[in-house]
């Protein structure tokens, strides 16, 4: 069994951790914390999860951790980073789902998220745990960095694209939609019910943090620096993102993409490439780990629909695809979970 | 392993019988009907069973369920019934999850339902299946009743009361909501988006068929004739129901009201009493087979809130609670599933 | 011209107000007040009223509304009674939103709302704002307290039937269903998307505020101490508040129920009756100033259905509605809005 | 005062239209047809309307309209061209709010619309009806097609660019959004609300019918042929339009291209152009006949954001902004709706 330590419990990130790892034969819930409802039990704050979860939330100390085999960091930026140096030495693996070791230039990172970062010697030894990309450098890795939600739609979509050469990678573009989980659990108007719901918008344009970390795996992944525009979208829906994609094609004789796409992810347990025609809804993959991409072109344009639900494959169910990996379990161990429709 | 057989595969009941099924260690799906789409692979109208379900529906036909050990039934009313007499005498063991069998009194059934039925014969024989109430009769039954949703959130709800002999059944209210899924996944203006929608209305005030199954069911656990007052309501959500249940303190001196549900319900695994003061909500349970009840006091009133998801609890779930009951096998196979909150 | 002051103007009462007053041909808003944004344009925060309302909002003062002739406050409770005596004094005339002046007796409302009433001298004089109810003492009125949104729905509701006296008094329930509106624009995580959405639940079983204001006007209307049950739910809408009422017949020969509700309100330019048998829906009213009223009955109980939008004949148009009377406008002025459906 | 039909009234443009008509003060509405619910009172399936609107529908019937000075076509496409050439002889004004006057070419229409077109010699004289293109032409018209939703957020969005040139319009993306009226009140199973809620997905990826219609808008305005890729979403809300728009910028000096919208929109009474920086909401024109644009930067693209009501500036207040220039009236008459929000 692996001992298994929570970091910042009651966020959407950590109540999802809980409902997949309660699931996971190898998984043992060790330790859950959080500062502002310690003492509490984890099911008085999520009664989705009485008679599942028999925890309390205990007060945030690294010490409590030390006899974890796993710890997530489900808290927002900037916590991870303090305790990060400390649990490595106590030879805990730490998967963060927060941005702090995603980005490699310590510059970028400092900048977009404005706070000094408390632990740069370990940014080159952060692996970006996106199994798709890194599985061989996850299962060696002792400190993970989780990929955000709309990075995981968006490379998984891009990806074969890319790998093969034939599109224009000055020219990309990411039109994404997000639901409203996306942005956390604090309290806040702009996510109100009645400020988010049946209405729609796009947010800031030209400065969402996760546009240097997707230019950043989609250059590693061309092999060149790519240009990238990215507009995220606020949908009046609980999960679930929905990248649109445009790539303008770069070569003369194009393969069959509906080919390219099922051969690059044919061995893949979570990526599903739609037959050609299709149109993923991202409710088809609410409460799973799975990422369903169709492939259209249109003219000289190529346009990849790429959905996941963003608490799973873009959060809680890749952070434990990825303890999978680390561990030397099935990759697919604990995350079964068949996707709730309607 | 249990071979089953799905009649009328392309509801909500279906999918959601596929959704559990499909995980269930112990059955095996054989056959899945349905009209409409036969010939098609279930996962082409339903992807969000891609990779989980490999079989096509096929045009119904008694014979193709004829080797089956269980058939569940989740077609409109009135199906069931002509296929049951056939079924069961071919050895198959059969759970509708519509109304065919549900009503003890054929005339009432023909009045409430506007047809002739096909096999009153059956009627006597067939045995309601709500575990909590029936357990020992659904081991031994071949032809189960599954229950309807409101049915199921209410009688959960008013049992202790009833049982204990505390309150007037005269003058009980269950006054119910229900997710716009308890209407099927058929084509109709008025469980449009756009009709259903941000808005919230009563329907079938006085007329609704869960009516008469409910005072049948609710006198028989009181053992005499209950007054009640049915009033359904459409929330504009996919799934749940809510009943808010009003019942008059009929004795001098009333128990602890909170000692009588959690005592009542102490070997449950599938009904959840909340701690005192508690409001359950029904995404607390979504997915799940899990019923939560809360039970409070204003003066002479007893106000019991009973929440299910109805196409679990209130369908599917309670269906396969039953299917293990008659197979044999632990209650709770196959239902172990975490709800998804948010 | 009337010129108007609003207190608070960031809440959706205030953006409700100014919607309305925007086309009121006799009202001149002049001031709208907010701590938090003042020194911003109205319509920075609430882009909806671009080229509608081109002021900004400024610091509260009581001095800047010396000037006006009306004072709506739609502020949260506790702060209309901090500049009620000044602002009479100085003549004007105030509406408030919240619940300051709505009980009697000051001992209840300290009790309810946690606060020292700061001029308990004036609740006498007040008016309860519920023109159907207070038509006469509204026009003479100088301090009107405008009623609640639920109380507004409820009192509507089983008004013909108290005054017609046909009722048993002592048992009245009212299980009522608000959109999240109702909650404000607070930053609150029981109301985000992701909280309040997709989901439904019953709250402050037994201690909601609102309970003693209905009590005390429905005390009132039936002339004689009344018995209440009142359960408030949240739906997963923005606006609307659907009231279910359950009375019991309290007499022998019980007049025909239709009739009495056409003739109590056949005067009434904001009550409309709906035909025997009809379900009124929220989204029918939706921003617009009309209450919706269906009448059915089941057995010994009479179900009233009765609808509002929250923040129109719950909130702000209602206080239009008093302001129309108290400066003796036609009480439709500026009230001529159809509702938006779908 | 214009005396007013509407052929199909049972549709959400008919029901837009109604609303709006019913507080025009020089609209008279004379006749409403509807085939399906010839012999109803209007009020009777749209309750929001009672007390507003007093007509019954009746059976389509050219005759009914010929007393009409304007006659609104409400329509599924193919309706309108069958009455045109009798309705125009008898010296009625035609607006169609369908397809069937849109498209220039006759073999692109019927290619798309998979029909014979019953009238293609009025096709030359029909003006498409986007006032703020061909505001001249539409006063002098008798036959107006009514632009498409999509269209008219597109097309408003695109304009200033196009005008000005500085755009490749070789490279056009249109990545449009759309709200689930604009799939109409027709009874379908993908518009239910539990296929359509809680759920994003595209549809129609390159083969939309608003593709060809969108293009040859384009086309004319930019004065040669555009190449554009155009994904429609659907987006669980019921109303509005958000339409995010790529263009590559096409000169070496551009022009400041805040200035160059608001200079270009400055005399429009419904184009609203926000500060720089800014992302509209749907919600923001909910219930209204404006557009409101913003305009972004990034690298070589600009990105335009547009948002509309669709069945308001994308239809029905569209139509009746078209009716008050073919009248001679004031365009903004009877449009001076401010939008609801929340």
């Amino acid at each position: 069994m692996t001992k298994i330590g929570i970091i910042g419990g009651t966020g959407y990130t950590g109540v999802e951790l809980i409902r997949l790892l309660s699931r996971h034969p190898q998984a043992e819930l060790a330790v859950i914390t959080s500062r502002s409802e310690a003492g509490k039990l984890v099911s008085e704050i999520f009664p989705s999860l009485r008679g599942i979860c028999d925890l309390e939330f205990s007060l945030p100390d690294a010490n409590s951790f030390k006899n974890c085999d796993v710890v997530f960091s489900a808290t927002p930026n900037g916590i991870a980073m303090t305790m990060a140096r400390e649990l490595l030495e106590a030879g805990v693996h730490l998967i963060d789902l927060a941005a702090d070791f995603r980005i490699r230039d310590v510059d970028v990172w400092e900048q977009w998220y404005g706070m000094t970062h408390a632990c740069p010697e370990l940014l080159p030894e952060a692996v970006y745990g996106l199994p798709e990309l890194n599985r061989e450098e996850i299962r060696k890795a002792r400190l993970v960095a989780n990929p955000g939600c709309y990075p995981t739609a968006v490379t998984l979509g891009f990806m074969p694209l890319l790998k093969a050469g034939v599109i224009e990678i000055s020219d990309l573009i990411a039109d994404a939609k997000s639901g409203v989980s996306g942005a956390g659990r604090g309290a806040n108007v702009g996510t109100l019910f009645t400020e988010a719901g049946d209405s729609f918008k796009a947010y800031a344009v030209g400065g969402h943090r996760h546009h240097p970390e997707i230019s950043q795996i989609l250059t590693q992944v061309a092999g060149a620096e790519v240009g990238l525009v990215f507009t995220p979208h606020l949908v009046p829906m609980i999960r679930g993102i929905h990248a649109t994609l445009y790539a303008k094609i770069g070569v003369d004789n194009l393969p069959d993409i509906q080919d390219l796409y099922e051969s690059h992810y044919q061995q893949e347990a979570f990526v599903d490439v739609l037959p050609q025609g299709s149109h993923p809804e991202t409710r088809s993959v609410r409460g799973s780990n799975t990422c369903r991409i169709a492939v259209h072109r249109s003219g000289q344009r190529i346009i990849v629909l790429s959905v996941i639900d963003n608490l799973v494959k873009g959060a809680a169910g890749q952070a434990v695809q990825n303890m999978n990996l680390m561990c030397g379990y099935d990759e697919q161990t604990g995350l079964a979970v068949v996707p709730i429709a309607p």
